[in-house]
């Protein structure tokens, strides 16, 4: 049997990327009327285990363990995430899409593909960083209206802003490299003073407080992009979901970033319904509220 | 088996109508991590024919048809809501809504709940106009701190905002008769020329741009809010899940709305985690940008 081509997304890590993921589905979307958007199932799986957690082990700046592989002892988001896949491809969905960067590294995402292949074959599971890396080689202009653009033909550098899991795993790192770019990642202080509590601060973390992302979480993100900027980068991936939320609105920085939300979007509408896919604006979402006040 | 307690919404109607709701179990979910959220399965279902259509004809200004009964030739969005929700139900929901007040008219929505009862029976399927009227029953001060709060015992006016299936098929109407409060609709001027066209004109309505809500949209909502209360309205319904879109921000009507969305919201976290319900402080989501810029 022909299915209807049906999106899949799995959120819940954290709690508003999926829906962020599937509002970027609706604002890629060329339509006037209900019936014109592609039809979505969205599994927020609030109950996965933290990612990093699983990867680097309960301290978010602790070293990997020795071997490199994680703790066989801490929870795995690799099984419940396969099952939340799986279920989705039975509720209909035939091309699916992982809201959450860290969730991409190789000792989780591989067993995840590995379990789905076997379990929802037909289901088409869209990689979210090599979606991201293809926006950035696609675009023919992306790296040279960067205020550090290069035309000497050295390897364009492209910041990269992410949690403590996707650092230490490389996953942007090897995905960028691959594709002929230099990765360029924020000196330590800026981690840790900036970067790693705009998204985890119990206080003032996006996590915690996203609705609306408190001001200390917007500045902690802006430095850490210009910190990026001043150090060579052309553009900058928010390489964590949390990280786009602390960017609404007419950011002066939008110029310069890349969210791996939207590029992730726009290859879900080419997957299902291309004739639908909104010619490409801007990386971040439109601005909600665009009068000054 | 004991399933565990997730929420399933269906949405789709319109576009953003799932996402919303989905963001109002979100904001009022009290959690600090993501794994203290409620999983929740959201469909989309883009494709479930308009339900004003089908109850009222093609023409949304037109009369119903002479026997009351919807024209068989039109879609009918039962089967596929029901067939949307018994998916919903498989890949594990345990109690949902439908993010669409014209849905919950009689001639739709008693099938839908027949199909569900029969093909998914361990669902609970929640209804949002009757989660709505025992929204205003249960605040002890809802019909008290409004500008034309009644101490004389008369049956509280409560004003109703929706689309013509919903007033033809009185859907809000009936539910609070019976609960004890007078339902007052705006007149036809105020339908026709501002109401109708803020959710369903092509160029302007918040069907057709809702990312922002134009400006022209807004204004006719807020007319339409004003309309009621000058008509003696105690508080008034946004029967039409577009409308709280037009609300967002620090409003100066808020006080005097009721959402539905909010409500059945509250609902659903109700129905799976009380323990995790955040104490109730407003009806519309929290400002998404406190600062005037």
């Amino acid at each position: 049997m022909h299915k209807k081509p049906t999106i899949g997304i799995l959120g819940g890590m954290g709690p508003r990327a999926g829906l962020d993921l599937f509002e970027a589905v609706l604002d890629n979307t060329r339509a006037t009327a209900d019936q014109e958007h592609i039809p979505t199932l969205l599994f927020s799986a609030s109950h996965v285990p933290d990612r990093t957690t699983f990867l680097l082990g309960p301290r978010i700046d602790s070293a990997p363990p020795d071997s490199g592989l994680p703790d066989p002892a801490l929870p795995d988001p690799a099984p419940p995430m396969s099952e939340a896949l799986v279920r989705l491809a039975r509720a209909g969905a035939t091309v699916a899409a992982v809201a959450c960067n860290t969730a991409h590294a190789e000792p989780i995402f591989r067993r995840v593909q590995e379990h789905v292949s076997l379990n929802a074959p037909e289901l088409t599971l869209l990689h979210m960083i090599q979606e991201t890396v293809r926006t950035i080689r696609a675009a023919p202009d992306a790296t040279s209206s960067a205020p550090n653009a290069t035309s000497s033909g050295r390897a364009p550098k492209i910041g990269v802003l992410a949690t403590a899991g996707t650092y230490q795993l490389r996953l942007y790192d090897d995905a960028l490299e691959r594709a002929g770019f230099t990765p360029l990642l924020p000196d330590a202080r800026i981690r840790e003073k900036h970067l790693f509590p705009a998204i985890y601060d119990p206080e003032f973390g996006i996590k915690a407080v996203s609705s609306p992302v408190t001001d200390r979480a917007r500045e902690a993100v802006t430095i850490s992009i210009e910190h990026l900027l001043d150090k060579g980068a052309e553009r900058v991936i928010l390489g964590c979901t949390e990280l786009p939320l602390a960017m609404d609105g007419h950011h002066a920085l939008h110029p310069y970033v890349i969210n791996p939300t939207q590029a992730v979007a726009r290859a879900l509408v080419r997957a299902t319904c291309p004739e639908r896919l909104q010619p490409r604006t801007e990386h971040l979402r439109p601005h909600q509220h665009p009068n000054p006040c």
